[in-house]
């Protein structure tokens, strides 16, 4: 991997793409040149980088010639369609959709955790889900001193997640609500204005769990490498803009007192504990957007098992971010010196 | 108690005040005459009851001569102070405050729980928070099949809780963001409009458990006569109007299959299940609002129990209708034919 990359963006356009140049801007990532790739629709429309006006081209499999990084948020089809063909170019994936992300052969990666994973791609390194990475993060430095058997986690999940489409909506509905005026939900199933409602993925009919849901149970093992993790999980998602938050109750092997968890959690990487209890301060999705790191506090005992092996946390972190773009470019920072390892 | 009670409401003029005359009417309450009692900022208001328009007068301790039943929503202060003087006057007293919950001499009532208790009343009756409402009203009926050890539940409650006050600052401020106008919370302590936070109760500094949560616990030990049952709670306020949500996992002491939960929820005083997994429609708050049951779907094993005696659901209720005015107005109901027994 050359050290001044050339690097194409897939899905340019989208609430996650947007984030991809912010987020290489304010790192300071080096790219010798940015290839905006969209569908046909965005085509010959600009975008503004580092002081040039560059023309968005119109994904196709000859868009990769020459690229060394290609960075994928258009939907798991355009990931499956065209991911071969940047591979094949010489270029690395880096891949924010589901589409490989269970896929033996494609490390799923989030550098916090398990960055040495990124030198046995073979092409293609996938992003989390970003209900995954929330929890993840900070679950993982006590996991590491204290295994997690079972973790039991709610998520508040923000229209980000959907994409720029669903942002829109959540936006565009609860100003016709405020002016009385009748909406038509059509970027999600339902009315999203001062609402709620479980996580708009399709349900496995047998379990009852949605995608979103049965992604966090996965991804959890696989990155964790630890099969019997024992997960529940609710997703909803909530009428906030762009950052996730998550109830996190988890039990440990061994008890495990607050004061370690805190101890801990000082000290983790990619975590900042914002827990005030005199001032009933805590992670807030508005706190935690525009922000890189997992907030995360209400860290203290979970009063349903008295055993002293369980604790209750809440967290936020921005979905385009950590959920997304950071982790996608933080695993684009680490390419020059795995690769060739 | 007179089958035509004289009425009195303590807090008229708050969000449960017109909820407790807006479901008399509509459940066709006798009423023989109105007191409409407020603080003496709104004395010399009126409101319209069954075609009649009524002045609203000071609530003082003189207040409730002739009065039969007093309704009290004006807070725990105020419930403290005035509502002795309504029971010497001969009222029974149906408190939506916390003041008089965890006193032993007050029956802590949902008519569809623990209706029998409201004989033993000494002129208080109380009515349950309105998290525990929603939360026990569905588990009530499984924990008499197969009693629930453990409860995890995380809350996605509405403005309403708050009062008349909170809602209005959530129309307002997201009002204000979505014009770009800047706006200083005063009702909660954190910005409301597409946000989220903990519950804005205070925080025991010792266990880090908001007075939401410690209520939750408490009161359902009350309830359901059960001083082991094991509670872990994170209540969070969200930007939603009216109705409460809760993710709620449960684990029963024998195995708990799926179906039985359907089958003793299909037949449950004051439940509606709304699980449809073909069509994703679940329980969500602006189907709750307005509606008496409390909705649950989503009603599945719990994939972090192996064991199978755990179950996970979603549910909403309307926390001024069921969490507050209409459970008063179903106690006050059964008064006749338990107050002379």
């Amino acid at each position: 991997m050359k050290n001044d990359p050339v690097v194409a963006i897939a899905g340019v356009t989208g609430a996650v793409g947007a984030e991809f140049i912010a987020t290489m801007d304010r790192r300071g990532f080096p790219v010798r040149k940015l290839k905006p790739l969209a569908s046909a629709r965005s085509a010959g429309k600009t975008i503004d980088f580092r002081g040039e006006r560059i023309v968005i081209e119109e994904l196709t499999e000859k868009s990769f010639e020459g690229v060394d990084i290609a960075l994928f948020s258009a939907g798991s089809g355009t990931s499956k369609k065209f991911s071969p063909a940047a591979v094949r170019a010489g270029a690395v994936v880096i891949d924010n959709s589901s589409a490989f992300r269970m896929d033996p052969n494609v490390p799923l990666v989030i550098p916090e955790i398990n960055a040495g994973r990124i030198r046995e791609h073979k092409g293609i390194i996938a992003v989390p889900n970003c209900s995954a990475i929330t929890a993840l993060v900070p679950l993982w430095p006590i996991h590491r001193q204290n295994r997690i058997k079972r973790v039991i986690l709610s998520t508040y999940q923000a229209a980000s997640g959907g994409g720029a489409a669903v942002m829109q909506e959540l936006v565009e509905s609860t100003r016709a609500y405020l002016e009385g005026r009748a909406f038509q939900p059509s970027a999600v199933q339902h009315p999203y204005a001062f609402n709620l409602f479980s996580h708009n993925t399709d349900i496995d009919p047998e379990t009852g769990y949605n995608d979103e849901e049965t992604k966090v149970i996965k991804e959890t093992r696989k990155i964790f490498e630890d099969d019997k993790i024992a997960i529940g999980v609710t997703c909803v998602r909530v009428p906030v803009l762009r950052a996730h938050s998550q109830a996190i109750t988890f039990e440990c092997e061994r008890p495990i007192p607050e004061a370690d968890v805190r101890a801990i959690l000082s000290k983790a990487p990619g975590v900042r504990i914002v827990d005030d209890r005199a001032k009933n301060y805590f992670p807030m999705p508005i706190d935690a957007s525009g922000q890189d790191d997992v907030l995360v506090g209400r860290i203290r005992k979970d009063l349903s098992d008295a055993s002293g092996h369980s604790i209750s946390m809440f967290v936020s972190a921005d979905q385009l971010l950590k959920g997304a773009a950071l982790n996608a470019i933080q695993i684009a920072e680490l390419l020059p010196q795995h690769a060739m390892a």
